[in-house]
Formats: C-alpha cells, structure tokens, sequence
C-alpha cells in the first residue's frame, strides 16, 4: 500500500474548534500526524502546518472531512515528496571559490592552457586533472522506467536525479543524470560513446529488454571506461548476495539445489549467468511461455544462450508444474502468479525471493507461513532487495582501480561482500541482507571489486590502500 | 609575459642558510614571494613551503639557483595552476540529504514514481520537478580551444570546467561540461539533440569554424531550448559593450563611425551582425584576403552573407589599405598584423579594440601613444574584453524566463547592460568595461535579456520579479 507524507496547512477558529478536533478527524480519516508546526498564533485564531502520512487511497476523504469540519479552513496541502523534487535534486558545486583574477588566472584563462596542454600531450592525466576519475554518467533513454514502462526522458529524470543523489551520499562518487530523446540502440550507443569522454563509468540505467542487452554489450566492447547497466547486474548482484545467506540460513549448498527464476528480461538474464558463475547446477529459466529447456530453440539470443548451458533442466513445464520441488524460487516477473499452494509444493526449508513491483509474484502473507526464507522487492516487508546496496560501491571500486570494465568476477566479488557484512550472529530467516545505510556495505563492496579488477588485469591502477 | 605560481617546499639546515639568504637568491632569479608556511619547524633545520611568483621563462634558472644554494634541499615544486585543477573543479552536491529510509521512499522509489508520472502527463512540469530550469551543458568537440586549436574533448575538459565554475559562482546556474569525442557536424548535432531532455540551454564552446554556424543554426531550429556559441556572440555581446561605452568616450555616434573588423571567422561574423544592428553604417570585415566587399563573390555563407549587405563597403584593399581613415578597428584574427604607422593613419580619436590572443594584432607599447581607446583580450592592459563579462547573465535571464532562443535583441540588450554598468562619472579612456567581479554585470545583464526575451515573444515564463 502507497502512503504519502502531506503537509496540510489549516487556520483553526479557536470559538469554534480545538486541535483535539482536528487530530481526531484526521485520525479517523486514516492519518497519522507526524509532526506540527505553529505558523502563526493567535488570540482568535492560529495557523498550523500538520504534517500527516497517510494512504495514497486516504486522501482525498481526509481532506473532504477536514474541509467540513467548523472553524478549521484548509489553506494549503503540499505533498512532502513533491517537496523534496522541487527544482531538482542535485546541483553543481565548484571545488574552489574564484576570489579574484589570481584565481580566475589558475581555473581559467590563461593558466589552464597550461593544464589543457599537458592532457592533450598524456591524455592519461584526463584522470588526475579532470573530474573524470570520480564522475559517472546516469544514462536512460525513459523505456522502462520503474513499474512506469515508456515514460520518455523528461518523466524519467526524477528517478536519474534520485540515483545521483545515492552515488554522492552512500560512495562520494559524482553522478550525472543524461536523460536520451531516442530509442534507437544504435543512436544511443553512439550518443554514449560521443559524450564519454569527461566521465569515468557509465551506469545504464532503465532502458528496456532485449535493447538493453546489445547497448550495453556493445559499449562495453567499444569504450575504455566500465559500462554497467544497473537493471540488469544491480539486480543480480543483490539477489546473489541474499541467496548466498539465504542458503546459509538452511544449511544447503548452492551446488546442490534446484533453482527457479521466473521473468528471463533484463535481471532475470543477468541473475541466471551469475547464478551459474556462483556454482547452480540445476537451473530452471521461465518466462511466459514456461521453463526454457536444454536443447530448445529460442527467438532471443539470451534464451538460446541459457538453452544451450549444461546447468540448464530438459523438462518442460509451465511455472507452476516446475516450481515443485525447487529449493529456491527467484521471480522478477509479474504480481500475484502463485498462491500458497504452490510454495507448498517446493522442496522443504524453501527459499522465496518474489521481487515483482509493487505486488511481488506471490502475496507475503500466502507465502510466509511456507516458506523458511522470503525476501521481496519492497521496503515493508523484512529481507529488501534493493539494488541501492549495488551501484555505489562497485562504481566507487571501478573508478579507484580505473578499472575498464566490470565483470563477471567483479560482480560475484561484490554478491559476497554484501553477503559478508551480515555476520554469521545476525544471520537469521528476516536478516539475510544488510541496511542500504550500513556504511560497511560501500567499504566492503569497493574492496571486493578493486581485488577482483586487479586479480582479472582490468585494473589501470593500484589505488594506494592495495599498494 | 606568462606568469606561474609556483609552490617550492624547502629544507632549510640553519648552520649554513638563512632564509635571507633564499629570499634573495629567489629574488635575484626574477620569482616574487607571495607567501610563506613553516610545515616542520626545528632546532636544526625546518621545512617551509614558499610560493612565488615568476614568469615562465625564468622559472627553470630560478629553481637551478636553488638547488646550487648551500644548505638548501628542494624537496618538491609544485605548481598553483596545476594544484587548482588536480581531481577536476566541480563536483555533484545533492540538494538535500537521505538520512533514513523515509527520506528514501521520498526522493527515490517507490515516491519518486508518482513525480514521473506528473512529468509523463504534464511534461511542461520537467522545469519544476527537475534539474532542467537551473542546467545547462557547456558542449565542446575540443577543436578550437583557446589558442591550442584541435587538442581533443579530454583536453578541452579543464576549460568547460573553469566555465561551470564561473556560471555557478556568478550566476547561479548549475553548468555540466560535455566534451564530445567526434569532430562530424551531423553526428554533433543528433548527440546534442539527444542529449538535451536534462538540460535548460546548451551553451556550445570552442568549435571550429565554419562548422560551428551549422551547428548553432540547425540546433537552435530543432531544439526549443536556448543554444547559444558563446566563442561567437558572447565575445560580440563584450565588443558591442565596449564599443558603446568607447564611442561615448571619443563622442561619436555609431551610426557615423566608419568599422574595420579583422578576422571574419565565428566571433568576426557574429560582431558584424550585431554593429549591423547596434546601428552601423559603414562596415569593412576584412579576412586573409582582404576586404569583403559589397557585391563580391564569396566561398563561405557567411562571408557573402556579408557581402549582400548595404552597409559593407565596396571598395576592396588589405588591411593596410582600409585601415586608414577608419574610426574603429575591431581584430579577433592574429597576433602582431599592425604597427604604429598603421593605427596613425586612422581617423582621429580612434578606437582600436585588438583581441588576438595572446599577441594582439598589434602591440600595446606601439598602438597606445596614438590611439584614444584601446583594448585587449588580456588582464594585464586595461580595458580587456572578456566574454565572462557575458554568458552568466545571459544564460541567468535565459532560464529564468524560459526563453525558447537567445535572440538579437536580447543580445543587444545584454551588450547595453553591460556598458551601463559603468557610470558616465567613472567613464574614461582606460575604463570602459566593468570588472567580471561586478556583481552589477550580471544582475544588469538577467534583468535585460528578459525583458527583450518578454517583447520578443520568446519568453515562456514571466518571472515573478517582472509582474
């Protein structure tokens, strides 16, 4: 369920009403007051600003009822999440100020010519003269945005801007929303590939299936710098993590179960190559037609690829034949596809990941009493997936070591240090991942993934620490 | 001369130097002491960092001095310049923190999708709920930056930096450098295009001639944000300035005045259309080959642009020759053209704004015993014209009427801006241009390119200050 914040401004005729009053009408609309303010008091009258979470569903009654109330007169509603979008959410910040002509003389004309020269003479030292060493840029072309779909570029700007906010505060990386006016994959790997030269990563960010797949396979073929589309590996990534603890937290191994993932799109493809990469044998792809089978003949190359995996079963079957006796369910698929009934019939001490948005592949309260680890996509519900764990850490461990790409080692280096800041003590059925804001998360993730960079030889460089 | 600030960290062993005795070594090497840190004192000798001023031919022997004086080891030279760019000059600063998961759900998932879909149903809202009002990319391909020429887009990243430094200190507006890694005129025009969503204008920089016409033409046609070259018009806003406060100085009116301008590449052009519409009447644009005559036959557009003009002279000759008896010479071309015997063949009181960088087309010792006003591109003579004078405060009005384009008109007005911000009292011969550190010129600037966006029918947005 939706809730918002509002932030009601009211005028209370005191003859008429009390703030009881009003607390309780807001109340018994189905509103909790968070916080108050006094605007301004008054012998006869006062303003308030009541701030109040609510709903989404609540809100229109509770301000109908509020409206009728006598002595209260509604003067403003501001919705706090509009609020904190308004002008946009992040801005530019020079370094250093420019006081006098001195400084204009160093951060511009004519000394910077100087800094200009010796770039262009060791196009190396881009990375030590210039932002590019910390600066990523956040690429979507609008095509699936959130549960939203095709919104274009301008609607999917909140969410760029929101993602450069948690690059900056969660791994001090510097992050810039590039929003594309094109759908076309190669009009957009040549726009990436045209403006790639001031940034040091590219995080492909909601672009759709199967468009995505050839975008990013191809920039990161044709540019020097780490290309990393976040639907896809942040997903997969984060999935690994929890199943790793997850597996833990029943005592099995990840060589030994059997394993459904359900929605083969953009995560669904990512997380089977890392599931592979992490040790599955005994992997179950489905998508709406049913299980992708060994030895099949498939329309998407990314299908015919896992068809053609020794790992992959040979018998067909819709999802809720195959889903019978697996130890571990995995969907990034659609809401509500299976009941308690079909959880049931998984192998005992089941694992659940159901991470569709906003209603996960099976509705928690059918499957929790079930099912012995149950994770979903959502923050209501204990064991988020949330690929905020992902991005910033890799990205801050990429740009450390200028590593050229991230890959699969990268990736699975990153899984098990998210893993590892859960200790063996915390482990538990309801904690099998940690706290975006657990601050070990960052660390950990960017130690991982420069041993790895450095291990694969894509590392450019030793960051100090690793010397 | 070009100076350099240099940081020298010495070891000074007390038994055998002074720091008299450095002082004056320094001194004698032509290096000016500007300041002094003591990082380690002590008994026996001490490390102090001395930064010095030098020219940089004198920079070499002055170091060399001081590795020969007894008692002196110079542990590390760093230089100023090169400090102030290390690790780039802007980064990304979020406008609000996320200190828990509340403020999470608020600027990023699942809250920021209903600000997404506001955009997707009212995309008009991008300018409210984005980044949009307030950013603009400073676009370069890097082949023509400053007087290096063709040196890449990495090298050409520390300049557009220096840019967005300037546009947010002095104006406020959030500036993001994108340094384009192809030289095409098409490719250049569909990667901007692409781009643009994020953006509320797009300030282009240092692109050659003559593909930088096309380019601004074809953007400002098919993109409904402003795009302005600043290389072409924000030095003609300067010039036009200059030479109104000029003209005010010697008492003549510009619809008298008789105009050569040297160098009819893209500032040249750009300064001819705007004296064509600040009122001039008799226009001699003289390029490599000489005069550009009325009625002639020309190879580039704009060249024959030119030439169909009434104003433009007919009568053809070198530099040279039409420089005699001319009221203005305007030089954006190449160092050292002129001489004395040149600039005392012009009209009397004559104005000689000589812009080549770094010689100008003729040296100041030669050209200011004869003529009345003179001005450079340079800060070490004064009057210099200087297009930071310009791009803030055009961009600043700009965005904030949501102008469609950065028209004629509004560049007049903001040319006009900024010569009034020199008052009539403090008018003279070696002031005519403000200081880009007069927090007037901008504020000037916004207020009348608004109001000439406003009559022009290019504004989409009155600003709450102009209703």
């Amino acid at each position: 369920m939706a809730f918002n914040s509002l932030i009601l401004r009211l005028e209370l005729v005191h003859s008429k009403v009390n703030f009881g009053d009003v607390a309780s009408t807001i109340s018994h609309a189905g509103g909790d007051i968070t916080s108050i303010d006094v605007i301004r008091p008054g012998q006869d009258s006062s303003v308030r600003d009541i701030t109040v979470h609510v709903a989404e569903v609540a809100e229109a009654s509770l301000i109908e009822s509020l409206k009728l109330l006598a002595g209260v007169q509604l003067i403003n509603v501001s919705d706090r999440t509009f609020l904190a979008h308004l002008g946009g959410k992040i801005s530019i910040r020079p370094n250093l100020p420019i006081k006098n002509r001195d400084d204009l003389s160093r951060v511009y004309t004519p000394g910077v010519a100087r800094v200009c020269t010796a770039i262009h003479e060791n196009p190396k030292k881009a990375y030590s003269l210039t932002i590019k060493r910390n600066t990523v840029a956040v690429v979507t072309d609008g095509t699936a945005v959130l549960g939203l779909g095709d919104i274009g570029p301008h609607a999917a700007a909140p969410v760029m801007e929101g993602k450069a906010m948690l690059f900056k505060q969660l791994a001090g990386v510097d992050a810039f929303p590039i929003c594309l006016d094109t759908k076309d994959t190669e009009e957009i790997i040549r726009t990436i590939k045209a403006i790639s030269p001031i940034f040091g990563g590219i995080n492909l960010e909601d672009i759709s299936s199967p468009r995505c797949f050839e975008i990013e396979t191809r920039l990161a073929e044709e540019l020097d710098i780490p290309v990393f589309h976040d639907d896809q590996h942040g997903t997969a990534v984060v999935v690994i993590a929890g199943l790793l603890n997850a597996l833990k937290v029943v005592g099995k191994r990840i060589e030994n179960v059997r394993v459904v993932v359900n929605g083969i799109g953009a995560a669904g493809v990512s997380i089977c190559k890392m599931l592979l990469a992490a040790g599955v044998s005994r992997l179950v792809p489905v998508d709406r037609d049913g299980a992708i089978v060994r030895g099949g003949t498939y329309q998407y190359p990314m299908w015919q690829w896992l068809a053609d995996q020794p790992q992959v079963e040979s018998q067909s079957g819709t999802l809720k034949d195959v889903i019978a006796d697996a130890d571990v369910f995995i969907g990034v698929s659609r809401g509500n596809l299976l009941d308690a009934s079909d959880v049931q019939r998984m192998a005992a001490d089941s694992i659940v990941f159901a991470m569709a948005n906003p209603q996960p592949e099976i509705a928690p309260e059918e499957a929790i009493p079930h099912v012995r680890v149950f994770a979903t996509g959502r923050s209501d519900y204990p064991n988020q997936i949330n690929n905020v764990l992902v991005f910033p850490g890799i990205f801050r461990g990429a740009l450390d070591c200028r590593a050229r790409h991230i890959n699969e080692p990268m990736k699975l280096a990153a899984a098990r240090a998210i893993a590892s800041v859960v200790s063996e003590r915390e482990l538990n059925e309801q904690y099998i991942i940690p706290s975006i804001f657990n601050e070990q998360v960052v660390t950990e993730v960017r130690k991982s993934v420069i041993e790895a960079a450095i291990l694969t030889g894509t590392a450019r460089r030793i960051p100090p620490d690793f010397r």
